[in-house]
Protein backbone atom coordinates (compact mmCIF):
# COMPACT_ATOMS: atom_id res chain seq x y z
CA UNK A 1 0.00 0.00 0.00
CA UNK A 2 0.93 3.54 -0.85
CA UNK A 3 0.42 6.08 1.68
CA UNK A 4 0.49 10.21 0.75
CA UNK A 5 -0.01 13.18 2.19
CA UNK A 6 -1.31 15.83 0.52
CA UNK A 7 -2.87 19.09 0.30
CA UNK A 8 -6.21 20.44 -1.98
CA UNK A 9 -8.16 23.76 -1.53
CA UNK A 10 -6.16 24.13 1.81
CA UNK A 11 -7.29 21.14 3.02
CA UNK A 12 -4.40 18.49 4.25
CA UNK A 13 -5.21 14.71 4.44
CA UNK A 14 -3.45 11.40 3.50
CA UNK A 15 -4.92 8.75 0.52
CA UNK A 16 -4.16 5.29 -0.25
CA UNK A 17 -2.61 5.42 -4.37
CA UNK A 18 -5.77 3.69 -5.96
CA UNK A 19 -5.25 0.33 -8.03
CA UNK A 20 -7.54 1.82 -10.79
CA UNK A 21 -6.67 4.69 -12.66
CA UNK A 22 -8.02 7.88 -12.28
CA UNK A 23 -10.66 9.43 -15.70
CA UNK A 24 -7.21 11.61 -16.78
CA UNK A 25 -5.73 8.41 -16.98
CA UNK A 26 -3.45 8.93 -13.92
CA UNK A 27 -3.19 7.93 -10.60
CA UNK A 28 -5.38 8.77 -8.44
CA UNK A 29 -5.87 8.48 -4.46
CA UNK A 30 -8.73 6.68 -2.03
CA UNK A 31 -8.58 9.76 0.61
CA UNK A 32 -8.45 8.10 4.16
CA UNK A 33 -10.26 8.10 7.27
CA UNK A 34 -8.19 8.42 10.55
CA UNK A 35 -4.62 8.68 10.55
CA UNK A 36 -2.14 6.07 8.74
CA UNK A 37 0.22 6.74 12.15
CA UNK A 38 -3.58 5.02 14.01
CA UNK A 39 -6.22 3.11 12.88
CA UNK A 40 -7.75 4.20 9.66
CA UNK A 41 -9.72 3.04 6.59
CA UNK A 42 -9.84 4.01 3.09
CA UNK A 43 -13.47 6.27 2.30
CA UNK A 44 -13.93 5.23 -0.97
CA UNK A 45 -13.69 9.17 -2.13
CA UNK A 46 -11.12 9.64 -4.58
CA UNK A 47 -8.93 12.40 -5.94
CA UNK A 48 -6.60 12.48 -8.55
CA UNK A 49 -3.04 12.85 -8.05
CA UNK A 50 -2.64 15.39 -10.75
CA UNK A 51 -5.19 17.89 -8.70
CA UNK A 52 -3.47 17.47 -5.12
CA UNK A 53 -0.10 19.17 -4.61
CA UNK A 54 1.95 15.82 -2.66
CA UNK A 55 3.40 16.89 1.17
CA UNK A 56 6.13 14.97 2.57
CA UNK A 57 4.55 11.90 3.51
CA UNK A 58 5.50 12.28 7.42
CA UNK A 59 6.11 15.02 9.86
CA UNK A 60 9.46 13.45 11.79
CA UNK A 61 10.14 14.40 15.45
CA UNK A 62 13.73 13.74 14.54
CA UNK A 63 15.54 11.80 11.19
CA UNK A 64 18.04 10.14 12.47
CA UNK A 65 20.64 9.54 9.38
CA UNK A 66 23.16 6.97 9.10
CA UNK A 67 26.82 8.37 6.99
CA UNK A 68 29.68 6.12 5.04
CA UNK A 69 27.52 2.71 5.25
CA UNK A 70 28.20 1.95 1.31
CA UNK A 71 31.41 1.39 1.16
CA UNK A 72 32.21 2.67 -2.26
CA UNK A 73 30.77 5.95 -1.23
CA UNK A 74 32.97 5.59 2.33
CA UNK A 75 35.93 5.33 0.01
CA UNK A 76 35.21 7.95 -2.79
CA UNK A 77 35.00 10.66 -0.39
CA UNK A 78 38.49 8.90 1.01
CA UNK A 79 36.88 7.71 4.73
CA UNK A 80 37.24 4.38 5.76
CA UNK A 81 34.41 2.35 6.53
CA UNK A 82 33.90 3.48 10.34
CA UNK A 83 33.88 0.56 13.13
CA UNK A 84 30.56 1.84 14.48
CA UNK A 85 27.70 3.43 11.97
CA UNK A 86 28.24 7.10 11.83
CA UNK A 87 25.18 8.76 13.01
CA UNK A 88 23.72 12.34 12.97
CA UNK A 89 20.45 14.41 13.12
CA UNK A 90 18.60 16.31 10.63
CA UNK A 91 16.08 18.24 12.09
CA UNK A 92 12.21 18.84 11.35
CA UNK A 93 13.02 22.07 9.57
CA UNK A 94 15.20 20.46 6.65
CA UNK A 95 12.32 18.17 5.32
CA UNK A 96 10.11 19.40 2.13
CA UNK A 97 8.30 17.02 0.02
CA UNK A 98 7.74 15.69 -3.45
CA UNK A 99 7.62 18.86 -6.18
CA UNK A 100 9.01 21.18 -3.29
CA UNK A 101 11.84 23.65 -4.22
CA UNK A 102 15.46 23.29 -2.87
CA UNK A 103 16.60 26.99 -2.24
CA UNK A 104 20.62 27.03 -2.31
CA UNK A 105 21.33 27.69 0.80
CA UNK A 106 23.72 30.86 1.56
CA UNK A 107 26.44 28.82 3.66
CA UNK A 108 27.64 27.09 0.73
CA UNK A 109 28.66 26.75 -2.94
CA UNK A 110 29.27 23.03 -2.66
CA UNK A 111 25.72 21.23 -2.41
CA UNK A 112 25.62 17.35 -3.36
CA UNK A 113 22.92 14.99 -3.94
CA UNK A 114 22.71 11.89 -1.44
CA UNK A 115 19.96 9.32 -2.58
CA UNK A 116 18.38 7.22 0.26
CA UNK A 117 16.22 4.80 1.09
CA UNK A 118 14.18 6.42 3.89
CA UNK A 119 12.51 4.27 7.12
CA UNK A 120 9.67 5.41 8.27
CA UNK A 121 9.15 4.69 12.18
CA UNK A 122 5.22 3.32 12.99
CA UNK A 123 5.44 3.17 16.55
CA UNK A 124 7.05 4.10 19.85
CA UNK A 125 10.00 1.57 20.38
CA UNK A 126 13.06 1.73 22.18
CA UNK A 127 15.81 -1.51 22.74
CA UNK A 128 14.54 -3.04 19.53
CA UNK A 129 15.79 -6.10 19.19
CA UNK A 130 16.91 -7.25 16.13
CA UNK A 131 14.11 -10.10 15.15
CA UNK A 132 11.22 -7.86 15.81
CA UNK A 133 12.59 -4.75 14.33
CA UNK A 134 11.10 -4.61 11.41
CA UNK A 135 7.34 -4.26 13.60
CA UNK A 136 8.24 -0.72 14.23
CA UNK A 137 8.41 -0.03 10.69
CA UNK A 138 5.82 1.41 9.13
CA UNK A 139 6.81 1.58 5.74
CA UNK A 140 9.93 3.40 3.33
CA UNK A 141 10.16 6.44 1.19
CA UNK A 142 12.74 8.42 -0.64
CA UNK A 143 15.17 10.69 0.43
CA UNK A 144 17.80 13.30 -0.57
CA UNK A 145 20.14 13.51 2.12
CA UNK A 146 21.16 16.99 0.84
CA UNK A 147 24.80 18.06 2.14
CA UNK A 148 27.09 21.53 2.06
CA UNK A 149 29.99 19.33 0.99
CA UNK A 150 32.63 22.81 1.51
CA UNK A 151 30.76 23.04 5.03
CA UNK A 152 30.96 19.42 5.82
CA UNK A 153 34.40 19.46 5.56
CA UNK A 154 35.03 22.97 7.56
CA UNK A 155 33.16 22.00 10.66
CA UNK A 156 33.30 18.70 12.95
CA UNK A 157 29.89 18.28 13.42
CA UNK A 158 27.24 18.25 10.43
CA UNK A 159 24.44 19.92 11.90
CA UNK A 160 24.73 23.02 9.60
CA UNK A 161 25.98 21.19 6.63
CA UNK A 162 23.62 18.11 6.64
CA UNK A 163 20.36 20.32 8.43
CA UNK A 164 19.76 23.05 6.70
CA UNK A 165 16.33 24.59 5.62
CA UNK A 166 15.11 22.24 2.37
CA UNK A 167 18.47 19.58 2.96
CA UNK A 168 15.64 16.40 3.60
CA UNK A 169 13.27 15.95 0.36
CA UNK A 170 11.00 13.27 1.38
CA UNK A 171 8.71 11.37 -0.89
CA UNK A 172 6.10 10.90 -3.24
CA UNK A 173 5.08 8.59 -0.52
CA UNK A 174 5.29 6.04 2.05
CA UNK A 175 5.41 2.13 0.76
CA UNK A 176 4.23 -0.21 3.15
CA UNK A 177 4.43 -3.28 1.48
CA UNK A 178 8.20 -3.66 0.60
CA UNK A 179 11.18 -5.77 1.30
CA UNK A 180 14.30 -3.39 1.67
CA UNK A 181 17.15 -6.16 1.52
CA UNK A 182 17.89 -5.77 -1.64
CA UNK A 183 16.49 -2.53 -3.95
CA UNK A 184 18.24 -0.41 -6.55
CA UNK A 185 18.34 3.16 -5.59
CA UNK A 186 19.46 5.79 -8.43
CA UNK A 187 19.70 9.20 -8.95
CA UNK A 188 19.56 11.52 -11.41
CA UNK A 189 20.56 15.32 -12.60
CA UNK A 190 18.44 16.58 -15.44
CA UNK A 191 17.92 13.14 -16.82
CA UNK A 192 21.64 11.79 -16.53
CA UNK A 193 21.89 9.27 -14.24
CA UNK A 194 24.69 9.69 -11.15
CA UNK A 195 24.19 7.05 -8.55
CA UNK A 196 23.05 3.75 -9.10
CA UNK A 197 23.18 1.30 -6.11
CA UNK A 198 21.32 -1.67 -4.24
CA UNK A 199 20.63 -1.55 -0.49
CA UNK A 200 22.13 -5.06 -0.47
CA UNK A 201 25.45 -3.03 -0.68
CA UNK A 202 24.40 -1.30 2.71
CA UNK A 203 27.15 -1.77 5.62
CA UNK A 204 24.67 -2.50 8.41
CA UNK A 205 21.32 -3.72 7.34
CA UNK A 206 17.73 -1.46 8.21
CA UNK A 207 17.31 -3.83 10.93
CA UNK A 208 21.09 -3.44 12.11
CA UNK A 209 20.60 0.50 12.19
CA UNK A 210 17.15 -0.02 14.03
CA UNK A 211 19.08 -2.33 16.95
CA UNK A 212 21.83 0.67 17.16
CA UNK A 213 19.79 3.37 16.97
CA UNK A 214 17.34 2.02 19.93
CA UNK A 215 19.99 0.88 22.64
CA UNK A 216 20.52 4.80 23.15
CA UNK A 217 17.21 6.62 22.04
CA UNK A 218 13.69 6.52 21.72
CA UNK A 219 11.75 6.20 18.43
CA UNK A 220 8.24 7.92 17.98
CA UNK A 221 5.87 7.38 14.91
CA UNK A 222 6.81 9.18 11.96
CA UNK A 223 10.52 9.14 12.56
CA UNK A 224 12.57 8.56 9.54
CA UNK A 225 16.11 6.99 9.20
CA UNK A 226 17.92 7.53 6.26
CA UNK A 227 20.09 4.46 5.64
CA UNK A 228 23.29 6.18 3.59
CA UNK A 229 23.94 6.69 0.02
CA UNK A 230 26.05 4.52 -2.52
CA UNK A 231 28.86 5.96 -3.99
CA UNK A 232 28.04 9.28 -7.01
CA UNK A 233 27.76 11.66 -5.23
CA UNK A 234 28.42 15.24 -6.87
CA UNK A 235 27.07 18.74 -6.63
CA UNK A 236 23.94 20.81 -7.42
CA UNK A 237 23.67 23.59 -9.47
CA UNK A 238 20.57 26.07 -9.44
CA UNK A 239 18.40 25.01 -12.20
CA UNK A 240 18.94 21.11 -11.83
CA UNK A 241 16.50 18.61 -11.52
CA UNK A 242 17.32 15.93 -9.04
CA UNK A 243 14.99 12.78 -8.70
CA UNK A 244 15.78 9.96 -6.39
CA UNK A 245 14.14 6.40 -7.61
CA UNK A 246 13.47 3.38 -5.71
CA UNK A 247 12.79 -0.07 -6.85
CA UNK A 248 9.44 -0.94 -5.47
CA UNK A 249 8.64 3.11 -4.06
CA UNK A 250 8.45 5.62 -6.90
CA UNK A 251 10.41 8.76 -7.70
CA UNK A 252 11.11 12.38 -5.42
CA UNK A 253 11.98 14.87 -7.49
CA UNK A 254 12.97 18.48 -6.64
CA UNK A 255 14.06 21.31 -8.54
CA UNK A 256 17.19 23.75 -7.11
CA UNK A 257 16.51 27.12 -7.17
CA UNK A 258 18.07 30.57 -5.99
CA UNK A 259 17.51 31.24 -2.57
CA UNK A 260 15.40 34.75 -2.48
CA UNK B 1 9.22 37.44 35.02
CA UNK B 2 9.58 33.29 35.65
CA UNK B 3 6.87 30.99 33.63
CA UNK B 4 6.81 27.86 34.99
CA UNK B 5 5.18 24.41 33.01
CA UNK B 6 3.25 21.96 35.23
CA UNK B 7 1.28 19.31 35.87
CA UNK B 8 -1.01 19.19 39.11
CA UNK B 9 -3.92 16.37 38.77
CA UNK B 10 -3.20 15.12 35.35
CA UNK B 11 -3.73 18.40 33.57
CA UNK B 12 -0.78 20.74 32.20
CA UNK B 13 -0.32 23.97 32.23
CA UNK B 14 1.56 27.11 32.56
CA UNK B 15 2.30 29.59 35.55
CA UNK B 16 3.81 32.42 36.27
CA UNK B 17 6.59 32.27 39.69
CA UNK B 18 4.71 34.87 41.69
CA UNK B 19 6.25 37.49 44.01
CA UNK B 20 4.34 36.99 46.82
CA UNK B 21 5.08 34.08 49.16
CA UNK B 22 2.16 30.46 49.70
CA UNK B 23 0.51 30.40 52.32
CA UNK B 24 3.10 27.14 53.33
CA UNK B 25 6.22 30.07 52.57
CA UNK B 26 7.48 28.89 49.53
CA UNK B 27 6.60 29.83 45.73
CA UNK B 28 3.29 30.05 43.83
CA UNK B 29 2.42 30.00 40.73
CA UNK B 30 0.12 32.08 38.76
CA UNK B 31 -1.73 30.12 36.55
CA UNK B 32 -1.34 31.60 32.68
CA UNK B 33 -4.30 31.77 30.62
CA UNK B 34 -3.35 31.43 26.76
CA UNK B 35 0.06 29.91 26.24
CA UNK B 36 3.43 31.71 26.63
CA UNK B 37 4.44 31.54 22.96
CA UNK B 38 1.49 33.95 22.18
CA UNK B 39 -0.79 35.93 23.69
CA UNK B 40 -1.32 34.64 27.46
CA UNK B 41 -2.57 37.01 30.69
CA UNK B 42 -1.97 35.77 34.25
CA UNK B 43 -5.45 34.52 35.62
CA UNK B 44 -5.04 35.42 39.78
CA UNK B 45 -5.64 31.79 40.77
CA UNK B 46 -2.56 30.17 42.47
CA UNK B 47 -1.42 27.31 43.15
CA UNK B 48 1.88 26.07 45.81
CA UNK B 49 4.83 25.09 43.84
CA UNK B 50 4.99 22.80 46.42
CA UNK B 51 1.85 21.36 45.13
CA UNK B 52 2.86 20.87 41.58
CA UNK B 53 5.11 18.29 39.44
CA UNK B 54 7.50 21.20 37.17
CA UNK B 55 7.81 19.87 33.78
CA UNK B 56 10.28 20.74 31.10
CA UNK B 57 9.40 24.40 30.49
CA UNK B 58 9.61 23.69 27.21
CA UNK B 59 8.85 21.25 24.08
CA UNK B 60 11.31 22.12 21.66
CA UNK B 61 11.50 20.94 18.25
CA UNK B 62 14.87 20.89 18.04
CA UNK B 63 17.91 21.61 20.40
CA UNK B 64 21.04 23.28 18.26
CA UNK B 65 23.68 22.65 20.92
CA UNK B 66 27.27 24.45 20.67
CA UNK B 67 30.49 22.97 21.82
CA UNK B 68 33.77 23.86 22.57
CA UNK B 69 32.49 27.88 23.70
CA UNK B 70 34.58 28.18 26.73
CA UNK B 71 38.38 28.41 26.09
CA UNK B 72 39.07 26.18 29.23
CA UNK B 73 36.83 23.53 28.71
CA UNK B 74 38.10 22.99 25.61
CA UNK B 75 41.53 22.61 26.53
CA UNK B 76 40.58 20.26 29.61
CA UNK B 77 39.63 17.81 26.73
CA UNK B 78 42.29 18.43 25.01
CA UNK B 79 41.06 19.97 22.07
CA UNK B 80 41.53 23.35 20.18
CA UNK B 81 38.94 26.09 20.23
CA UNK B 82 37.36 25.76 16.92
CA UNK B 83 37.17 28.44 14.22
CA UNK B 84 33.82 28.12 14.02
CA UNK B 85 31.68 27.24 16.78
CA UNK B 86 31.00 23.64 16.79
CA UNK B 87 27.16 22.87 16.67
CA UNK B 88 25.33 19.43 16.72
CA UNK B 89 21.50 18.58 17.54
CA UNK B 90 20.11 16.96 20.66
CA UNK B 91 16.70 15.33 19.85
CA UNK B 92 13.54 16.30 21.50
CA UNK B 93 13.57 12.67 23.55
CA UNK B 94 16.12 14.19 25.28
CA UNK B 95 14.67 16.14 27.01
CA UNK B 96 13.60 16.05 30.58
CA UNK B 97 12.64 18.30 33.26
CA UNK B 98 13.51 19.93 37.23
CA UNK B 99 13.25 16.85 39.05
CA UNK B 100 13.25 14.16 37.02
CA UNK B 101 15.28 11.25 37.13
CA UNK B 102 18.53 10.60 34.73
CA UNK B 103 18.39 6.81 33.70
CA UNK B 104 21.66 6.05 33.35
CA UNK B 105 22.31 4.76 29.75
CA UNK B 106 23.43 1.71 28.50
CA UNK B 107 25.49 2.34 25.66
CA UNK B 108 27.82 4.21 28.34
CA UNK B 109 30.26 3.66 31.00
CA UNK B 110 31.04 7.52 31.42
CA UNK B 111 28.60 10.25 31.57
CA UNK B 112 29.50 13.45 31.82
CA UNK B 113 27.71 16.67 32.90
CA UNK B 114 28.02 20.19 31.27
CA UNK B 115 26.05 23.23 33.02
CA UNK B 116 25.15 25.28 30.39
CA UNK B 117 22.73 28.41 29.73
CA UNK B 118 20.22 27.32 27.30
CA UNK B 119 18.11 30.03 25.18
CA UNK B 120 14.76 29.67 24.40
CA UNK B 121 13.54 30.59 21.17
CA UNK B 122 10.21 32.80 21.10
CA UNK B 123 9.36 33.30 17.19
CA UNK B 124 10.11 31.65 14.50
CA UNK B 125 13.00 33.22 12.46
CA UNK B 126 15.92 33.08 10.04
CA UNK B 127 18.70 35.04 8.73
CA UNK B 128 18.43 36.89 12.12
CA UNK B 129 20.93 40.01 11.90
CA UNK B 130 23.26 40.30 15.25
CA UNK B 131 20.82 43.67 15.96
CA UNK B 132 18.42 41.82 16.22
CA UNK B 133 18.95 38.64 17.96
CA UNK B 134 17.40 39.60 21.45
CA UNK B 135 14.10 40.06 19.41
CA UNK B 136 13.66 36.36 18.87
CA UNK B 137 14.63 34.88 22.14
CA UNK B 138 11.46 34.47 24.48
CA UNK B 139 14.07 33.80 27.81
CA UNK B 140 16.65 31.75 29.61
CA UNK B 141 16.71 28.41 31.58
CA UNK B 142 19.56 25.97 32.96
CA UNK B 143 20.26 23.04 30.68
CA UNK B 144 22.38 20.16 31.16
CA UNK B 145 24.11 18.71 28.36
CA UNK B 146 24.83 15.33 29.42
CA UNK B 147 27.48 13.75 27.37
CA UNK B 148 28.24 9.77 27.21
CA UNK B 149 31.96 10.21 26.58
CA UNK B 150 33.72 7.49 25.90
CA UNK B 151 30.86 7.31 22.88
CA UNK B 152 31.90 10.45 22.17
CA UNK B 153 35.39 9.42 21.92
CA UNK B 154 34.26 6.40 19.39
CA UNK B 155 31.92 8.09 17.71
CA UNK B 156 32.49 10.71 14.90
CA UNK B 157 29.41 12.19 14.89
CA UNK B 158 27.44 12.75 18.50
CA UNK B 159 23.74 12.33 18.00
CA UNK B 160 24.07 8.69 20.49
CA UNK B 161 26.82 10.42 23.09
CA UNK B 162 24.84 13.46 23.61
CA UNK B 163 21.11 12.17 21.98
CA UNK B 164 20.24 9.76 24.40
CA UNK B 165 17.10 9.51 26.25
CA UNK B 166 17.12 11.93 29.51
CA UNK B 167 20.48 13.63 27.97
CA UNK B 168 19.09 17.44 28.43
CA UNK B 169 17.27 17.87 31.19
CA UNK B 170 15.98 21.66 31.54
CA UNK B 171 14.23 23.90 33.76
CA UNK B 172 13.08 24.44 36.13
CA UNK B 173 11.82 27.81 34.40
CA UNK B 174 11.94 30.11 31.96
CA UNK B 175 13.52 33.35 33.25
CA UNK B 176 11.94 35.98 30.46
CA UNK B 177 14.08 39.40 32.22
CA UNK B 178 17.28 38.77 32.06
CA UNK B 179 20.95 39.90 30.47
CA UNK B 180 22.66 36.70 28.97
CA UNK B 181 26.11 38.85 28.84
CA UNK B 182 27.57 37.88 32.14
CA UNK B 183 26.04 35.00 34.62
CA UNK B 184 27.70 32.83 36.94
CA UNK B 185 26.67 29.59 36.30
CA UNK B 186 27.71 26.18 38.36
CA UNK B 187 27.55 22.65 38.30
CA UNK B 188 27.14 20.71 41.88
CA UNK B 189 27.01 17.13 42.69
CA UNK B 190 26.03 15.78 45.86
CA UNK B 191 26.72 19.14 46.50
CA UNK B 192 30.36 19.76 45.72
CA UNK B 193 30.83 22.41 43.18
CA UNK B 194 31.97 21.02 39.98
CA UNK B 195 31.70 23.76 37.50
CA UNK B 196 32.09 27.46 37.86
CA UNK B 197 32.18 29.69 35.04
CA UNK B 198 30.77 32.98 33.51
CA UNK B 199 28.78 33.37 30.86
CA UNK B 200 30.73 36.33 29.83
CA UNK B 201 33.92 33.97 28.84
CA UNK B 202 31.88 32.29 25.99
CA UNK B 203 34.27 32.72 23.01
CA UNK B 204 30.55 33.38 21.62
CA UNK B 205 28.10 35.34 22.70
CA UNK B 206 24.05 34.52 22.53
CA UNK B 207 24.16 37.06 19.90
CA UNK B 208 26.74 35.57 17.62
CA UNK B 209 25.62 32.29 18.26
CA UNK B 210 22.13 33.51 17.00
CA UNK B 211 23.12 34.46 14.05
CA UNK B 212 25.35 31.66 13.67
CA UNK B 213 22.71 28.67 13.42
CA UNK B 214 19.94 31.35 11.23
CA UNK B 215 22.49 31.49 8.64
CA UNK B 216 21.28 27.82 7.55
CA UNK B 217 18.01 26.94 9.51
CA UNK B 218 15.05 28.22 10.72
CA UNK B 219 14.57 28.13 14.08
CA UNK B 220 11.08 27.64 15.31
CA UNK B 221 8.76 28.83 18.77
CA UNK B 222 9.84 26.62 21.73
CA UNK B 223 13.45 25.44 20.18
CA UNK B 224 16.52 25.60 22.64
CA UNK B 225 20.00 26.75 21.90
CA UNK B 226 22.93 25.49 24.79
CA UNK B 227 25.70 27.89 24.41
CA UNK B 228 28.58 25.37 25.81
CA UNK B 229 29.89 24.79 29.65
CA UNK B 230 32.87 26.13 31.46
CA UNK B 231 35.45 23.43 32.64
CA UNK B 232 35.30 21.07 35.16
CA UNK B 233 33.14 18.65 32.96
CA UNK B 234 33.02 15.46 35.03
CA UNK B 235 31.49 11.88 35.32
CA UNK B 236 28.51 11.22 37.16
CA UNK B 237 27.10 7.42 38.77
CA UNK B 238 24.07 6.34 39.77
CA UNK B 239 22.66 7.48 42.75
CA UNK B 240 23.89 11.24 42.48
CA UNK B 241 22.30 14.44 42.62
CA UNK B 242 23.50 17.07 39.82
CA UNK B 243 22.41 20.78 40.28
CA UNK B 244 22.93 23.25 37.51
CA UNK B 245 22.53 26.95 39.41
CA UNK B 246 22.34 29.68 37.00
CA UNK B 247 22.56 33.52 38.41
CA UNK B 248 19.14 34.90 37.99
CA UNK B 249 17.53 31.81 37.18
CA UNK B 250 17.32 29.33 39.60
CA UNK B 251 18.59 25.73 39.81
CA UNK B 252 18.22 22.74 37.78
CA UNK B 253 18.05 19.32 39.98
CA UNK B 254 18.03 15.70 38.79
CA UNK B 255 19.10 12.07 40.06
CA UNK B 256 20.83 9.47 38.40
CA UNK B 257 19.63 5.87 38.46
CA UNK B 258 20.08 2.74 37.34
CA UNK B 259 17.92 2.20 34.10
CA UNK B 260 15.22 -0.66 34.38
Amino acid sequence: MRIARFSIDGTVGFGVVDEEPARDGGLQLDIIKGHPFADFERSGRRVPLSQVRLLPPVLPSKIVAIGRNYAEHARELGNEVPEVPVTFFKPSTSVIGHGDEIAYPSISSDVHHEAELAVVIGRLCRDVPRERAREVILGYTCANDLTARDVQRRESQWARAKGFDNSCPLGPWIETDLDPADLALMCTVNGEQRQLGRTSEMIRSVEELIVHITESMTLLPQDVILTGTPAGVGPLHVGDEVAVTIEGIGTLTNKVVKRD
